[in-house]
């Protein structure tokens, strides 16, 4: 069936009633006792289930096979984003970054970010419909709002240059978007294969003199995504784009 | 001032009164008499204005100044997408690329694309938006929907495979978004820097493999955006944003 469905724990042998929400695509599928689904649980594991009551208010699936976790790519995209009016704006980034490739996702408060309060089950909804529409296993992580001058401190370079991604031993590469009249510094050019990347897009004024100089202690290369001025949720998916990009080219 | 306004004649010493959907900016932006205002016309020029009268309904601007039209960049992106059931999914790509940088953008009625009655003008208004968004002074050309099968043969690789951009002799490289069982075949490995791209994205259900053939026969290579499976407006901008990017890389 070319439709996953989400539950968030999968185990062999085990029978799971989907939440109705889940439970309707059965029908508009027009999914029959004895029929398979595939089953994401979000933590890169897709299940078979077989149906025993297609039951909307009550279904019943056992889940009859646990098929090899979803490979872990070499590298790692970290995108910490200032959260903006719309909080639209941010789901659809959400949404496309999670179809192309995305790991983490951060929300930091800078000098110049909108009130904005994301609603995280929304933001988890989006995610999961995402992973599905795209057939994929695994959500990314999503982190909290965080005040910029914290999260620069607990990304600090002085703490860790390296990081465990599954087998892999990845080095860590910190960014800061911001548009210098200098746009040779590119983070297509700034940015290397294989490696953990964490990229901070500021608001739409961009960061403040202050929280640039501040970013660059704390390990942030100061970066340009191109000659153009781009709305927040547009340099958040460009960077994430871009660094996907990098990764494929051999 | 950090705002464009458009208007799509521009000469210098010509008086021109803005269409009140633009000049209710000069309200909001509190513009007086005598003050100057950027104004771009969509194709490469930018004009500084001397406000005569900053009136809603009647304003009047002076043309003092003909700035450098806008460089063209050594390449040139041609997307060619299959219309989706929303139009909302096109405008947001539509407004994404053109703040990435988009030369032109076609559409295209495949066997599996739905209906969809495209409105011109709110195509166009999108894009003056975005290039006002983003500071820039070109609008993409925008074509009407064409059969599949015109479209292709209007861009044969028989017909040719150079074409003047500027000052520029271009290669034109033609490509057809598909998802191959072989990843390697990536659009970052197949396109080159500075050429002609023309990149034709299929609808969600992607292209039938006749159309697949067709476009082989055509001239167009068979590239894949990744390993995940992207809606229409997804792939359309992804890749968009991965030429920008191949030619970004020094």
């Amino acid at each position: 069936m070319d439709t996953y469905f989400f539950y968030p724990d999968l185990e062999l042998g085990q029978q799971i009633t989907l939440p109705e929400e889940e439970a309707k695509h059965l029908k508009t599928l027009r999914v029959k006792e004895g029929d398979f689904l595939d089953i994401v649980n979000g933590k890169g594991i897709l299940a078979k289930g077989k149906v025993l009551s297609p039951n909307i208010k009550n279904s019943l699936i056992e889940i009859t096979q646990i098929m090899d976790t979803e490979a872990k790519r070499p590298f790692y995209i970290h995108i910490a984003v200032a959260a903006t009016k719309s909080s639209d704006r941010i789901e659809w980034f959400l949404e496309k970054a999670i179809e192309i490739g995305i790991d983490e996702i951060s929300f930091i408060e800078t000098s110049r970010s909108e009130y904005n309060n994301l609603k995280a089950d929304r933001l988890v909804k989006k995610s999961i419909a995402a992973i599905k529409q795209s057939l994929r296993a695994t959500l990314p992580r999503i982190n909290p709002p965080k005040e910029f001058k914290d999260f620069i401190k607990k990304y600090h370079s002085d703490r860790k240059n390296q990081t465990k991604h599954g087998e892999e031993t990845l080095e860590i590469q910190r960014f800061i978007a911001y548009t210098p009249t200098d746009t040779t510094a590119v983070l297509e050019n700034c940015a290397t294969k294989n490696a953990y990347y964490l990229v901070m897009i500021g608001s739409e004024g961009g960061f403040s003199p202050e929280e640039v100089h501040q970013a660059q202690q704390s390990g942030f290369e100061c970066v340009s995504l191109g000659e153009y001025r781009l709305r927040t949720e547009t340099a958040a998916l460009y960077s994430c784009m871009a660094l996907n990009s990098i990764n494929r080219i051999s």
